[in-house]
Order: C-alpha cells, then sequence, then structure tokens
C-alpha cells in the first residue's frame, strides 16, 4: 500500500471542518492520551476540557501538546492522519470565549463542566495518506 | 449526553480484536502521537514500527507510552475511548517473531521496512463510553 507525506495545505484542509481529535501530552508520569472534539479557527486548534481534569492540570504542567486527527479505515487499509505540534493556550479574553461558545463544534458531548477553552497555534503540522483516498 | 467509565474487562474486550491504534510517546522535544495497526494477544498490545524511524527511536528515548484505541461518531455524539499505558518492550525472541508475523493485523500497510515488533504488557486500562452505544 503507497504512503505519501502530506502538504502542510493538505493537512490544514483535511482538519479544518473539526471533529473528534486526540491530546498527548507528558505527564509527571510520562505520556497520556485524550480525546476531545475541537474546532479549527483561522489555522488554530481550539478544544474545551475540564480546568481540574487529568487534561486541563497536565496542560497546566506542561503545555506542549501534540494533536492527532485521522481518519483510518481498517479494513480498507486506507486513511489518513494529521498531527499539529505545539503548545497551548488558555483562552482567557472574554469576547473571544462567547464567540467560540457558539461554535457547535466546541459543544461538548459529556455531561460536566468543561470550563476551560484552549488555543493551539501550532508550529508543526504534517500528516500522511495511506492507500487510495 | 451521559458518560460512563468502562471497566478494564470491557476496555479489553473493545480492544481485543486490534485494528488501528495511536502511541504517544515523550520526546526529548515534547510529545509526539503515532498511528500504527495492532492485535492483541493475550492481553498484551503488539504493533509494528521501523527501528529507526520517529517512532522506533522515540521508544527507545523513552519506552513509556499511552496507547489509544477509539471509535467516535462526530455526528451522532458516540462512542468510546480506550487508553492503555504502560512501558514497551521490543520483541527479539525468533520464535515469538515468527509466530507473530503471522497475524493479519501485524502486517503493515505502508510501504517500507517495520523491523521492529513492540510488545505493550499494560499496567493500566482505563476507558469510557459517551452516548447510546
Amino acid at each position: 500500500v503507497p504512503i505519501r507525506e502530506l502538504t502542510s495545505i493538505e493537512c490544514a484542509n483535511l482538519i479544518a471542518t473539526g471533529g473528534v481529535g486526540r491530546v498527548a501530552l507528558c505527564s509527571h508520569d510520562g505520556p497520556r492520551i485524550y480525546p476531545v472534539n475541537f474546532a479549527v479557527l483561522e489555522g488554530v486548534i481550539v478544544f474545551r476540557t475540564s480546568a481540574d481534569g487529568g487534561l486541563g492540570l497536565g496542560l497546566r504542567n506542561d503545555p506542549r501538546i501534540a494533536f492527532e486527527v485521522d481518519q483510518l479505515e481498517y479494513q480498507r487499509q486506507r486513511g489518513w492522519s494529521v498531527v499539529a505540534e505545539g503548545t497551548v493556550e488558555p483562552v482567557e479574553d472574554r469576547d473571544e470565549i462567547a464567540g467560540l461558545n457558539l461554535r457547535s463544534h466546541l459543544i461538548p458531548w459529556a455531561e460536566g463542566s468543561r470550563n476551560l477553552l484552549v488555543r493551539l497555534t501550532w508550529q508543526q503540522l504534517s500528516g500522511r495518506r495511506v492507500g487510495d483516498w
């Protein structure tokens, strides 16, 4: 099955619609992964979490993340994966929060408080496509 | 949408069939994520990679990983996610490698050498289910 590196523009297009991604971070006890739903706004990935949950506390400890989005069909052996890397910041501006709260992708599925909005301005964006897609 | 913690037995059942997962590790430059296909054999996650690629070199540097598998339907706001955590080891026994090479899940999709077989005996297995699934 052929594999191809994607350009950063191709990567940006693939994740532009938002959806579900996975945040990897380094905790004191090693790597952690958390699935989140996210939106992309003007080249910035935004997601929401709980400030006092594992993800929120982990980001406070070390704000560097790798953020992965993929669409991989195991049966057909094809798909793509995009990874954005960089350092997150909390979104703290009230107007900005109010605007982001209207984005459907940022309404969390799961019950419980998700009071921390986080922004990733990626420093690196890379991806691969496998098989015919 | 309701969210429920899964028991470790439920988690083990969800990932038992193998498929596609994501390996998170901590590199010198922060967290990294790599998608891989994997199999589960007697409670152990096995995957294959290239010894001199980013994942292989990263594991040599720090063999602790978080391994995530999920099935998340964005449109329906439902799904599940399972994370296994622990320290990986290379599979080096020739007979064991020969046996693993016959497992279809461990035949890599993508072209290129994948000469490193890796075993994760998880120390922790946790997961969540969101929505009606």
